[in-house]
């Protein structure tokens, strides 16, 4: 069963309890719960961790190079400037999947522009928690190489 | 049933026969054929139109008005600056959900910044052929009101 | 009679339906009606025309020359980037006001620089509906050479 | 019967007898004359005052709170760059047309931008002299709650 | 005999009638029976069409891979932001030349940069209808294989 | 019969031995014989020089003027920042057609502007060694005068 | 016992009357109490002017310099582009506090940039009328050299 | 007693004993004794910490929300770069005040904008070590609720 | 005899008493009385004004109109943004010579360009007080007409 | 003996294995066993850490302050927005030597810039894993005190 | 008696025949003329040079060193760009003054910064060939140590 | 042995006798001196040239290519704009090495940039003379093809 690991970076610790008008009333329990669901239907194995720390974050993606198939990464407030979490993502050799609560391209000029994504396969933004299950979806599409 | 516009933008009719290092192998057709065979998996209607022109692709959004749930459209080469798409999808009251076959923030410069993804509910780019259909579980996720 | 051509550009068609809190509460239809009675006051002849191309909108500048004495012009989302139809205005040799019902100079700054604007006689922003009634005040002005 | 205040900026003093090529060969004082007379038909009060210093016309702005209904203002050269002005202008509550006799829009870069016209209601720029004219227009159209 | 579109964007209609200051005072018509003069002694054969309308053109473009050996482009107004158009002609197997009547880096600097020229093989601007005539023999050149 | 000054610029005297990738296969020399060949065919003289330095390029270039009739000009590096040959071609009442091999609009983004093409007539790039043949038929156009 | 001038800059005159929203409630007389008694606490002496001149503030600056041993001072929309008010800060030899109402940092871009406050030995922002009553602790601390 | 936790960032630890010439001669030992001996005097309880590590910065302002009623920090070298802190700024409901010991406003260009000073309630910049003392006035002021 | 109006712009008036090592020793006086001594063998008579105010400024070029053959002036502070002194300059037809201090391309960079500079006949900067004196040579020959 | 403490950043764990197009085919390993072969020779003592944290690597550059003649660091990723680490190295008094692996300057636009660099006194790049031995040399000339 | 190097850069060989609208229609052996004529006014003794080339106006400035009491350098087209001339004259330690014949700061953009100038004790431009006059006025004051 | 061309560009001939707070006290012989003292060393053969002439440099370039093995280049002020240099490395088939004497990232800003750099194999600044003979380390690591 294909393995995938779940980043949740710097302050989603926080998410459904705060600025629910911008993130959603969704907590990252939930988030993670409804993950495990639909991991459980596509035959995916998942594990999630969650670090407020930039090295912490890049240190993850290095432990992942020896078991995981994929990355779900949401870099939060990381992706406007971590140059070292984009070489993280291009040093190991795993697809990952950028993801975003919000339109990120609806919002502030600072925050339109993701420098970490570019390492990674693709960005799915805007669906709020849904945004994770998507990207879950497309690790599903990625793992089965139907293009 | 829910209904679903999907609106190709200029030069996606070429999809498949050319340029596929960038944008993949398969045709148009078969894009649509996957989406409409997902479609009915997930209980949604499909009409799907190709068009190369900006205005008539701004008339077939202000048409999806009167019947439409939701919006899929991949503004193509229109993404880095149509204001006057960016309107439209403004102005009429159907979530959209803009894709892109290629992951934007990875190519060149004046190709990572989407003036149209800012009226859009979410985006989804980089998963080739897959971003499609993507974006047609991400419709079904918004029409469930999940969050 | 003086001749006037009216050219509303895209999405005008679905104004006073939507997004009234940016754009007013008056439809295009009761903007004609007021146009046209305001113009029998002026003794003016109004030919109103409405477009979501840009091409049709050059069109309509070129078939202008035959006829009109004056072009008031809503390029709307074009506003911001379309060179060609400040060329088209620049190419034919009749005065046109440029006309935007909102002020967009405090707008998103993307929306605060008319790249049309400077082939246009004047411009006039800011007063809703009213914008069009003031823009023929200003046909008048020009047609009687008051200055 | 409505009171309006008319402001006009910097230099305004030297109109007609300078520049004409530019700013037209009407006199400030044949402005004033028309101005009124369009004010007595469109029953408006008119007070007028030309002011080179900023502070001046600040202060003007703020004495207007007590009886004006409207201001027109043409800051001039203070267009570009006064935000002591624009913040005048946004701290009291009256409606505001902004004036320029030349189309800024279409001459040098730094001229294009306009930092006052924000706090305005909304703009009129290029129909010389007819530029105040209009905005008496405006004016009556804005006290009439046309809109 | 190998085949050349020859195709003019918007507002080169209204050539040698207008503007002639900047453009020349030669016609379309003109130029096009000057290019099929060359063509004819260049063993070359021509169509020609002219369209207004982004679309349009685009269209044009992919119809042209069906029989054009080459193209020769004057995007117009398109040429500054067109990423459509640069799509397009990317996408088509079929070597391009951009041609421009003026020479686009001695003109107003937003008509510097030339966004549809990166996807042809070259360049050719500032020799008025002439340049027309430079690019058929540059598509001899092309198509001879000379280099 | 027409004289022509042919100037190349720095390390074009490397030329076709060198980088073949980017710039072509041909030497110099046999661009040189090339454009003789074809001078001879168009009736024009033509001398040849190639400098590395700045400042021979703006005494070639003054040398010129006692009996030259046209300057072609590859500035090489030059191009993107030598306000002094600019100057020199302003100087100078020559016609002169700017040429490079490549096209410089497809290259990286310190390459796409030209400081020196401002001065000259028009630009011809990206057609390699024929880019001289070019400007040579462009000479021979602007001589006659046909526009 | 020290003294201190306090110079409000422009509208501050209107402060507490007008958008509360932004500026607070309080009105400058009742900021000028507060500061009077605090300065009693404190062992100061205060003066106070207001200006909404830019050359009436710089003469303000130049006439503490007999007396005044520490200025704060709101420059409010001059803040942002006045180099004058700056060089008046920086030509006399008394350390001045600069102070705003709103947190400039979290509003419009324009107004983020403070090119007065290069020439204070600190800044003050954010606290609505007690960054004025933070200012005079900040001169008190300044004056004990307490460090 | 409300509580009040004060965060120094990176490298402060190293305070009094390096660059005096900038930072001041006070160790941060002698500000935190400071900042004591003050809190004591207004009734506020203090926890000081110091982080060189982002991460650890977001969790400590994460922590407080179960017990601070404010919160002071200087953020120091992340003050330019860290979304990361501002969205921990913004995610929890505790009022901060921003703090910096030089003036960032007379610096260099890249310290002269604070990107997490706009989640802060204000900013107090350029008194030394007085700034946290000042900072701690503010909290006062903002827990009292005196506006 | 010629007359020439020398207009100092703010904070000139503390010259020489601060920030010598910048603005030199001299004072204000001493440079008046040196340029009267100049004037007098030049055959120039001088009027000398001082102003903190823009307005003022303005208003003093405006009233030069009437007699003065030509203006010195050192905009100082306002150098970098006053668009009004900059019209005025351009508005009265007067040549005028603009002087700085010190050699403002030296500086800070936004003291290196001058907003003003361009509506003076020539600039002078860098030579302290000399500065003014080589502006009354420069007024000597303007009006001489030697060239 | 002098000692020298050696900084590998964040990602250079994964040296030699991964991406060795770019950085190579050493180990960190293999670099750290040459370093200390190359520093027995050199009579330099050597200590190495890796870290992919910054304020870890802030952390040990603190730590350095007690016994480290010299500093080799390689920012890695930090190198383009840490001004924290330019700000740990400003404030402890060891020579610093920036290393990078490729020459950053052929590189993406975004890491041309080196925002650390700047507090070393010296920057080697582009020699592979060289650039550690030659950064070993030039600490060897820095302590020296050769110039 | 001391002695001065003038310095005229690229193309002003050609002065006063070509573009007089510019640079007038004095040719530069007048303007040597003129020079020497004030020179021996002034007691300076002068030694005139002319160079095309940027290594030659560098190798002028450095054996000036010997000899001269002060350097007037034009340089023209590299005023703009050349650093390597903005470093000799920054090398050498002798006061430069850096003359132009036009405004630069009213022509175009590109011409407005001077990089050269910043080296130079003082810049003097915009009045033609008396800006020559006028450096050796310059000269003279700076000799004389009147400051 | 391997020969290797050491290039000093413009200005360089004046090492240690100017500046030398920012450049050393060692004149350019001295470091030859020790150049040559380390290539014996090393077992490298040398030839070192000294240009002030941008084409000259360049020129030198082309000679190297037929028998230096390897190239150390100052290109001094050249470094920031000479695309011509860069070409000239890039062209021919040489390993070079950027030499700067200071630390350019540490300049100011228009220092900060190399334009010839990309071209060259590495870069070695801030070691002052010391720089020199660290490139010539470089050259032997890069001739002994350890990596």
């Amino acid at each position: 069963m294909p393995s995938v690991l779940v980043i949740h970076g710097p302050n989603l610790n926080l998410l459904g309890t705060r600025e629910p008008e911008i993130y959603g009333y969704v907590t990252l329990e939930e988030i993670n719960r409804q993950l495990k669901g639909l991991a459980g239907e596509l035959g995916l194995e998942l594990r999630v961790v969650q670090h407020n720390g930039e090295g912490e974050i890049i240190s993850a993606i290095h432990e992942a190079a020896g078991w995981a198939d994929a990355i779900i990464i949401n870099p939060a407030g990381y992706t406007h400037y971590s140059v070292a979490i984009r070489d993280a993502l291009g040093a190991v050799n795993i697809p990952a999947v950028e993801v975003h609560l919000s339109n990120i391209g609806a919002r502030e000029e600072f925050r339109q522009h993701s420098v970490t994504g570019a390492a990674a396969k693709g960005q799915i933004s805007g669906f709020g928690a849904d945004s994770y299950l998507l990207a879950l979806h497309a690790v599903k599409y990625l793992l089965e190489g139907r293009r």
